[in-house]
């Protein structure tokens, strides 16, 4: 079996980068220059046609989207290691609806919060309401997963799951942006901490 | 087996409503009053805890997130019926790939088109130039698309699959609203037209 997960360090690859490390599975490593324009090189597109970091080939095949390959590391090799329920299980439906909720549900508000209140947007195309409607929707999407963590370590189960790997990455990545006062969700605040502090995310992180 | 789908009519509900009819699997209705707050109510809350549509319960099991019900869907009912590609196979592959890219890329611009020009939201939280951006980047997604349907039928191996109805569905509704040429992407234009017209989404446009 070969794997190669092509990726930018700080960039949506990162989370894939820490759930293969979660994994312990072998791959190579390819990093793209993304100011250089790797990204848009003829050979990269024909793996993501999107010319987006991260993208994964497993023996010869083609995976872009980090919540794809992240439901596909699950099933192909989380099973066996407790990192990703089984197919069919009652956990396996949560992990499913947790997991997109994250890309979808938490991830659209976030990203419409940075879409405008970033710099990297031209001011004049940037909406202070918007930001300010999309926060109230993002501190709703805490509170719902706030509920979710009551008396729970982790999404899914009863341990850490490639669930959690998803959604922490995503947290705190917004949270070191958005001006929302984690102590108001305290068991999210907690579960962030027990999440980014596994050793596999601390690899990452150390680049 | 039991499995009952939350939905109301005309909403992110219809492309799950549309998945259970090609599946051709027996399931319960329950349909909910948006404007009347049943999607509020602490029973469906128990369900999604978000108190949005569509939720579905499978023997007891609640999911929630369209994307995330469509996904397990596929791989619970649609390989025997071909409309789902076997866990392991290169198109399983290319099915979680192209799925989530059609709820997170794709239609993460056009709900960004969505928010920036819908007369749902107060003119002062709109902003023409982000719209205007955002529907750029809807352009490349489809040029994305188009490229893709070239010599093909369908997204993912060589018939129509529950992937081609998660993407089609959210196109016919953005092509809704959003002002872009679709003729300058044929391969798109004759693949919506194609898969909305199969007779389980006309059904479910039928009401
Ligand atoms: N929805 C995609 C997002 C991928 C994405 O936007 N990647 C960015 C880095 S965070 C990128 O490669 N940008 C390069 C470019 O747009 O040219 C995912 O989760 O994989
Ligand atoms: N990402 C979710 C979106 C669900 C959603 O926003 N549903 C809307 C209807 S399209 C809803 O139930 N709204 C009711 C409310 O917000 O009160 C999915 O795909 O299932």
């Amino acid at each position: 079996m070969s794997i190669t997960f092509y990726y930018t360090p700080h960039t949506s690859a990162s989370r894939v980068h820490w759930v293969l490390e979660e994994l312990g599975v072998p791959y190579d490593k390819v990093k793209l220059d993304l100011r250089a324009g790797d990204q848009h090189k003829p050979e990269f597109l024909a793996i993501n046609p999107n010319g987006k970091v991260p993208a994964l080939v497993v023996d010869g095949t083609p995976l872009f989207e980090s919540l794809a390959i992240i439901l596909y590391l699950g099933d192909r090799f989380g099973v066996d290691k407790g990192l990703w329920p089984r197919v069919g299980s009652s956990e396996y439906a949560e992990a499913l609806s947790w997991s997109v909720w994250g890309s979808v549900t938490l991830g659209g508000t976030i990203f419409r919060i940075f879409f405008n209140t970033s710099e990297w947007f031209p001011a004049d195309s940037r909406n202070a309401l918007q930001a300010e409607a999309a926060t109230k929707e993002f501190e709703a999407a805490l509170k719902v997963l706030d509920q979710r963590l009551q008396g729970r370590e982790y999404l899914v189960g009863s341990g850490f799951t490639l669930v959690d790997a998803a959604n922490a990455a995503a947290l705190a990545w917004a949270l070191s942006f958005i001006k929302t006062d984690i102590a108001a969700y305290p068991a999210v605040g907690a579960w962030i901490e027990r999440c980014v502090s596994r050793p596999a995310n601390r690899a990452v992180e150390a680049g």
